[in-house]
C-alpha cells in the first residue's frame, strides 16, 4: 500500500517487542519468561498491517501539505513508523486477551497465544496457559505504550499523541465489555440489535483499525488535535465499521484457507454480528411464515453448544433472508461515505493526491471478494 | 503517614477512575459498561495507600532539599498527588488480573472483581466474570497511565516519569510470569528456591510497592533519572522484599479478621513463598530425621487440592523448622538495610529530616506484629 514496505514493518515490530522484553534477559533462567518473550514475538507476526499502513499514509500526506504550507518541518518518518508498529503491537495485545475471552484455539492459522502457552508444562495446563496469556496481553499493551512514548518524544504533540493512543486502548477495552454484554442479552426481548452491533463495532474495531490510525497520523504531521480527531472520527468510523461487517461476511462466504479461521466460527460461538441481528429481525418481521425459523434461531443462539448442522442452517437463513446481500450493500455504502468525508476535508490539511491515497488505503480494508 | 490525608487519596482515586470511565457515560445503556465502571470504583477502594504515601513523601522531601539548593521551584503537589493515585490504580489493575489467575474469590474482604462481575447475569456466569475481569484490569491499567500522562505533562521530566511508570508495569507483569513459572517447577529437583522466591518478590512486589514510588517521587522533584533510579533500587528493593515476606508471614501468624483473606491461603494455593522454600530446605537438610515430613510436603504441594488439616500441618512445620523465626529476622534485616541506604544517600538530595521521614515511611510497610 502506497509503497510502504510490509517486510520492514514486520521486522521493526519484532525488534520493538524483543527490545522491551530483552531487559529481562538475565531472567531467562525462568523458563516461563523466555517462553512468554518468544510467544510475544510469535503472536506479533503475520498481521495484515493495514492499520500501520493507514497511519503512515495519513502522516505522510498530511505532512506533505504542511510542508507546502511552510509551517512544518520534514516528518521524522522513522518515528511515525514506530508509532505505527506500536499500534500493531497493541492489536496483538488485544487479540491475545480476546482469544482467552472467546476461548479461541486458533489465531492467524496458528495456535492462539494462551493455547500455545498452556504447553509450558509437559501435560498442557489450561490454567497456566490462561494465566500466562493474560500476562502476555498485559506485557504487549505496555510495550505498545512504551514504544509510543519513546517515538513521540520528539514530536510537537507528544502528550496528545500519547493521550489518543491511550484513549484508543480504552475504547477497545470498553468495546470488548459491550461485546460481552451484547452476547448475553435476551434476544427475544432485545431491540435495535443491528444498531447495538454497529456501536460495538465502532468501539471494538473502528477505534484502533481506522479512527486512531488517522488521528495519530494527522497529529504526527502536526495537525491540531481537535481537527485531527474530528476528521478521523467522521471518516474512520464508517470505514472501520465496514471493515468489521466485511470480516463477518468473510466468516460466512469465505473458506478456512483464506481466513486462517474455521468458517462459520462466529455462528458457532453465537456472536451477535450485525448480519445475525438483521437475519433475526427479518425472520421476526416475516410473521407466521418465518415463525418456525425465528424460534429455532432464538433457541440455537440461546444454547451453549452449537452443532455444524445448525451452523449451516443459520448461514442458509442469512442468505435466504437477504441479510448477506444487505450487509454487502451496507459495507459499500459505509466505505463510500468514509471516502466522501476524506475528499471533502479542507485543502489546508490534505492535497488532492493525499486524499486519493487515503481513499485507496480505505479500499484495502474491504476485500474485493465482498463486492463480487 | 507524614501528615498525608488518606481520605483525600481515596477521594481522588475514585474521581480519577470515574472521570476516565465517564467518557463512556452515553453507553451506560450497555448494562455491562455501567457494571464495569462501578466495579472499577469499588475495586479501587480501601487500599492501605502505603505506596502513594511513600511516593508523596519522597517527592516532598526531595523537593524541600532542591528548593534549599535553589535549583528547583515549589513542587506542584496536586500533580504528584495524581501520580501517586495512578500508582494505586495500577495496583488495583494488577490485583484484578492476579485474582483471576489465582482463582481467588475474596479481595480486601470483598468478592474479587471477576467474582462480582460474574453476577452480571441472573445466574452467575464464570465465563462472563472472567471476560469482564480481564477487561476491567486492562481498563484500570490504561486509566493509570492516562492519569500519569495528564499529571506529568507539566513536569520537567515528563517522558522519564512516564517511562518509569511503564517500566514498573512491565516488571510487575514479568514478576507474575515468573511467579506462575515458579509454581509449576518440580520441587524435588529445584535448587535455590529461596533465592527464586525473593527474585519473584523483587519483580512482582518491590517494583511497584517501593522501588517505583521512590523513583517517581524523586523524579517529580526534578532529581536526575539515573540518580533517582539508583537510590530507588538500592533502598526500595530490600524494603519491598521485606514487605512481601511480612505479608507471607501474616498469612500464617495472623487472623482472617486482620487481613481480610482466609488464613493459610498461600499454603492452600500451594504458593512457593520464601518461607515455604526455607521450610522445604530445612526438612531436606534435616536428613533421615525429617525425611517423612519432607516427602509429605513435596506430595502436598504437588497436589492440586489441599485440605485444611494439611494446611495446618504445613504451618506447624514452618514453625518447628524455624522458618517463621528466620523470616522475621530476614524482614528486619532487609528493612534496616533499606533504611541504611536512605540514611547514606547524598545530602544534596535529601536533608536529614527528609531521610528520617522516608525511613519512617518504610516502617509503615512492616506491621508491628511481625516483630513481636
Amino acid at each position: 500500500m502506497n509503497g510502504i514496505n510490509k517486510t520492514a514493518l514486520e521486522k521493526r515490530i519484532e525488534e520493538l517487542i524483543s527490545a522491551y522484553c530483552s531487559k529481562y534477559g538475565h531472567l531467562l533462567g525462568f523458563e516461563s519468561v523466555k517462553t512468554v518473550c518468544d510467544q510475544a514475538v510469535i503472536s506479533g507476526r503475520n498481521g495484515k498491517r493495514l492499520r500501520a499502513m493507514l497511519l503512515i499514509t495519513a502522516a505522510r500526506f498530511a505532512t506533505q501539505r504542511a510542508e507546502q504550507n511552510n509551517f512544518f518541518n520534514a516528518l521524522e518518518e522513522s518515528k511515525v513508523f514506530d508509532i505505527a508498529c506500536a499500534l500493531e503491537i497493541f492489536q496483538t495485545a488485544a487479540l491475545v486477551h480476546d482469544d482467552i475471552i472467546d476461548n479461541a484455539d486458533v489465531r492467524r492459522g496458528q495456535p492462539s497465544a494462551h493455547k500455545a502457552l498452556s504447553y509450558l508444562t509437559k501435560k498442557p495446563d489450561e490454567t497456566v496457559g490462561t494465566g500466562l496469556g493474560i500476562m502476555l496481553g498485559d506485557i504487549l499493551a505496555t510495550v505498545s505504550v512504551q514504544a509510543v512514548n519513546a517515538a513521540a518524544s520528539g514530536f510537537f504533540l507528544h502528550g496528545s499523541i500519547l493521550a489518543d493512543f491511550l484513549g484508543m486502548q480504552q475504547m477497545v477495552e470498553f468495546g470488548q465489555v459491550m461485546d460481552i454484554s451484547s452476547e448475553i442479552t435476551d434476544l427475544s426481548k432485545a431491540k435495535n440489535l443491528t444498531l447495538i452491533a454497529e456501536t460495538v463495532y465502532q468501539f471494538k474495531t473502528a477505534s484502533y483499525t481506522t479512527i486512531a490510525p488517522l488521528a495519530l497520523g494527522f497529529m504526527c504531521a502536526g495537525i491540531e488535535p481537535d481537527t485531527a480527531r474530528k476528521i478521523a472520527l467522521k471518516a474512520g468510523k464508517p470505514v472501520g465499521v465496514a471493515f468489521q461487517i466485511a470480516d463477518d461476511l468473510l466468516d460466512i462466504i469465505s473458506t478456512e484457507k483464506d481466513t486462517g479461521k474455521p468458517i462459520g466460527g462466529d455462528i458457532r460461538e453465537g456472536k451477535r454480528t450485525s448480519i445475525f441481528a438483521d437475519t433475526l429481525n427479518a425472520l421476526k418481521e416475516g410473521g407466521s411464515e418465518s415463525r418456525e425459523d425465528y424460534l429455532w434461531l432464538l433457541d440455537f443462539y440461546a444454547d451453549r453448544k452449537r452443532d455444524s448442522e445448525g451452523v449451516k442452517r443459520v448461514a442458509d437463513l442469512m442468505h435466504s433472508t437477504g441479510a448477506i446481500e444487505r450487509a454487502k450493500n451496507r459495507t459499500e455504502d459505509l466505505l463510500k461515505s468514509a471516502q466522501y468525508e476524506i475528499m471533502s476535508c479542507s485543502g489546508e490539511i490534505l492535497t488532492n493526491e493525499g486524499k486519493e491515497n487515503i481513499c485507496r488505503a480505505f479500499n484495502a480494508f474491504i476485500p474485493e471478494k465482498i463486492f463480487k
